[in-house]
């Protein structure tokens, strides 16, 4: 079978090393051009020991690819993929920079001139479960953010079909890994560990885009969001915990959440990566896969919604949904080269 | 000065060893008997070597005492209690059996039939910042739990002035040393370690304190609170996160953050032990204190009030509160014996 | 291509559920039989929710079976085997009760006496790099313990080549899941957490079977082996760093490590799973995989090797190794179904 | 009874802030100036909040004081030294300046020409078990290392006492905050949890400390020492396993072994921070305190010493041991300010 040569931009970050571990496992794939911000000239496999075994060089620029991966942070990867944009090189983007439709709001949220706002339209918003048609024929993916990917598959069943009040507080736990391989004090060991808090409290970059999102599954709603992502001592995972007013569901018992359950179960049915749990999830079961576990369930003396969202904030929530992005916009099995259960504990 | 002999019921447990760790430099304070669950005729400190100064010797049953510590879980408490309450001896509970005022809700959140119901109205519901005048002359006092101190902290100010509508959502991350040191799966490190996870969802045992708790505090408003506590992977600390529609202060920008935070600032301005910040806090800057850092907020664009609290759950969440108390029931300074700043990193 | 029957005796412990993660995706094996000490009747996939795919129902007895895996504790393992031992079927036992050649030793270190001391001599040591040729003709092999792994493949070259003195200190550093899933107040997390100790000082039980190991590699000498194990706070790895005075290769500077380099290098030159690095590893470097990561490097100052390794303890330490050792057993390409690279960070 | 004013050069690194904190409860002392290295003219409570109560400013430099305590790293520290030294004001240092002897070990072990050698003969190393009266009448302290305060306090009755071949391995385990609070790839949240490596497998800087030390106590014997640090995944703590051949108390059993107990607990028997116990210590049996644990025992198979020893680094492994040797100098109760059990768990 004819494999596809795919390219990695910045695989020496957190992101960038999982889209190399996984593809350079992939059965259709061809892994035959990474590029870095350092380490330029260096084998893959001696700056980052535990993928000794990928010889590829990183290189300062891009070499022929049918498809690329973008692992750079905002700004520079919009900037870095334009060549390959405009020489219609498949592309899937890891950062925010083509998940925004209204160019507007790089100004606004990430403090840049979108360099490529002719692209934002064509640009499909990347969460496989909501979008799958238009990514299957998509030319440019935006990989959703890893919050937003936890925030809106917990919150997509009620969303759309209209069980809950559009005021909802979404309250996110993150291991830190999610702040990427940049040092900084906040991610430092002594610092970090044993430690909990919360961040971003005037408006985290991830709510433009679960607002936009939350938009697209119920038009007919204004939605209006408090987002608060906190900081865990673990290296992986996030647990999205969602709270809403519930508009029908309410007041009856157990009975309530057991529709609720259905309709969650029903909405994710046929999904790979899916899974509803009548019981609360735990990070460390996502730990390593694709998967996104959730629990719904009615908090029945205040009539709200409570659902439960887990992912691993590197795959399902970063390398693992692009690789599933990508399999949909080459054609494979969307699970190829994403099997295999959590490494636990 | 004359000191006091002070007991500690079931010094084994985390709250009981921090107890013990305190009272044993208290300069007013003879710790005088303890007794145990088990280890019973061995030196404390020979079972908890990080103790090792201390000689007691750990008893079946208490000894004479001015004023008796318990360390017990629920049930177990109060029967542990009945003999010195009968006596007239001064009490500081911190398990649940004194905090809810209404016998019952033992029956219906804690699955037991109270023991000594008469106690229920006599007994002072511990939070000093709340009830100090109170506390100076209980004989009873209930030390509250580790959640509803973060929680109740975290709210008083904005729900005594009416600030907010009376529909909350409280969402907790915990330490796993409030789980206690009776062995379970869950809190197996092998399970908690790497790991995050939602728990009591139907409703958590801290739910009915809370909820009775700010009904003192606004005795007009009828609250419906959704509190969700979360454990992750660390050894102490809760931090809190509340979040509750603004009935005031909406709208008005910058100035309506500031008005809050003066507000805050005001409610404890003399608090020895409450500090209001500008900034989030992270649970580590009160480890090993008896520190409540508080940081209110609003999100403006849903015009929500978010308030985050922050305590070492082992002490301003248990044995430091409990201490307070006993400060204050006896007379001493509120601080003596809790001195100190965090121990950092 | 035609499948074989697995079956794992325990499939509910850490070893247990390792094999059963591996044997799920195994492209030449059904895993068609599993039991447990507990959980009887229950899916694998409810037990243990991230084997969720896993539609296998835990039963009290093992089914028909080609080759089985006993993932039990010594003792009962050899009791549990003893049926498929008679009946001629394939075994890989994962415990340590085939593992020594003389039954008092069973005594001696395991304070049992063993029940089937007639398979001992027939067992094979299962460290594929040392005794691949003998496990491929194996009915029963004995799966190294996750100590001894470590140690012996830091060693193995330096003592079968008679570089060093047979007087050798063993200090090994290992995560906390090689305590296994029972619990115990050594294993809570808030004791194991933040904390490091080591154990077993009197002699611990992989002790003996790191000397008997020792000696075939060089039998004309008299091994004297102190090793301490440590517990630190972490899931998985195993980190062992070996001493010994250097016989040859001494006192000759940057040379001499070199060649010690090379010598370890040619050593395992054709190994999968085993790699000699030029710096020192990390154990996460392994995590997940069945690798075993070895740098060895001179003491100039003293003449004294020192050789550092690291694995997974419940990959190559447990479950990767007993699916290598099965795979040469049944013929199969020794890494399949244990491919990929170390999930990291 | 009159103050002593004391000063801190760099208060914003670990060590720094661990002074500033004892020595703000320290009933003898004046806090009264801290010079950093960063956020000068910032209030130390602004930049580090768990010292909120301390209202000093950074200042850039030391302003008059009786004793001065340096925080800053090696080669800076002495330089920043140097007028007090002039001026004739007592200090402690806790960099490596003047710990060594011999000035060249500067160029070849630190790499940089020692800017005060005159002042090495008259510096006193502060390892006050070992050293008590030389330091109390002391201008300048060279405070130990953390490493070597674990190994020399494990190793002192046993080399003294000229019970071991002078051949040595010291296997140490250290947590994060030894690394110290500048960041690197090493202690970066996401590299070191979950993790443990050896390093400095060429010769630690600690080394030639060691060297010096255990030779002051047994001057006949010619040191072998083979040194060699590991990083474990916690904040505080170091464990530190020693190994040497017995030249007496050899092969005589269990009774061997409560000779080694007896004369190891003789060693120490009026020492107000070292307890020497019957069974393996734990690194957080000393959280924050001025403690060492050790635990002397035999390996009769081999006939070798084993000796653990585990400390806090940051306070008997640096700020305690500071202020131990402070208080010496000055004549106050050598554990003032160092009072109260470790914090557990």
């Amino acid at each position: 079978m004819k494999q596809v040569r795919v390219g990695i931009i910045n695989a020496t970050g957190y992101i960038g090393m999982e889209l190399a571990r996984l593809l350079q496992r992939h059965p259709r794939v061809i892994l035959s051009s990474i590029t870095g911000r350092s380490a330029i000239g260096q084998k893959l496999g001696e700056v980052l020991p535990h993928l000794a075994d990928i010889e590829l060089v990183i290189q300062p620029h891009l070499g022929d690819v049918d498809l690329v991966f973008s692992a750079l942070p905002h700004k520079s990867s919009a900037e870095a993929l334009l060549p390959a944009l405009e020489q219609g090189i498949k592309v899937v983007d890891t950062s925010a920079d083509f998940r925004l439709k209204n160019a507007e709001d790089y100004q606004k949220w990430y403090e840049f001139t979108h360099p490529g706002p002719q692209f934002l339209e064509e640009a499909v918003y990347g969460l496989v479960e909501l979008n799958r048609t238009d990514i299957a024929s998509a030319r440019l993916v935006a990989n959703p953010g890893c919050y937003p990917t936890g925030a809106l598959l917990a919150l997509a069943p009620a969303v759309k079909e209209g069980l809950i009040e559009p005021d909802i507080v979404i309250d996110s736990k993150s291991g830190v890994s999610g702040a990427g391989r940049t040092l900084s004090l906040n991610t430092h060991f002594s610092e970090a560990n044993e430690n909990v808090n919360a961040y971003a409290l005037e408006g985290h970059r991830h709510l433009p885009e679960i607002v936009q999102e939350l938009g697209k599954l119920n038009p007919g709603l204004s939605f209006s969001v408090t987002f608060v992502p906190h900081l865990v001592p673990m290296n992986r995972g996030i647990l999205t915990s969602c709270y809403a007013k519930l508009t029908a569901m309410k007041g009856t018992g157990d009975k309530a959440k057991e529709r609720l359950m259905k309709l969650y179960a029903e909405f994710y049915r046929d999904e790979p990566f899916v899974k509803v749990l009548t019981v609360p999830p735990r990070t460390k079961q996502t730990w390593g896969t694709n998967l996104c576990l959730i629990h719904p369930t009615i908090d029945l003396r205040t009539g709200r919604l409570i659902a439960i969202s887990c992912i691993d904030n590197l795959m399902k929530g970063g390398a693992g949904q692009a690789v599933q992005n990508m399999n949909l916009m080459l054609g494979f099995p969307e699970s190829m080269g994403l099997e295999g259960a959590a490494i636990y504990p």
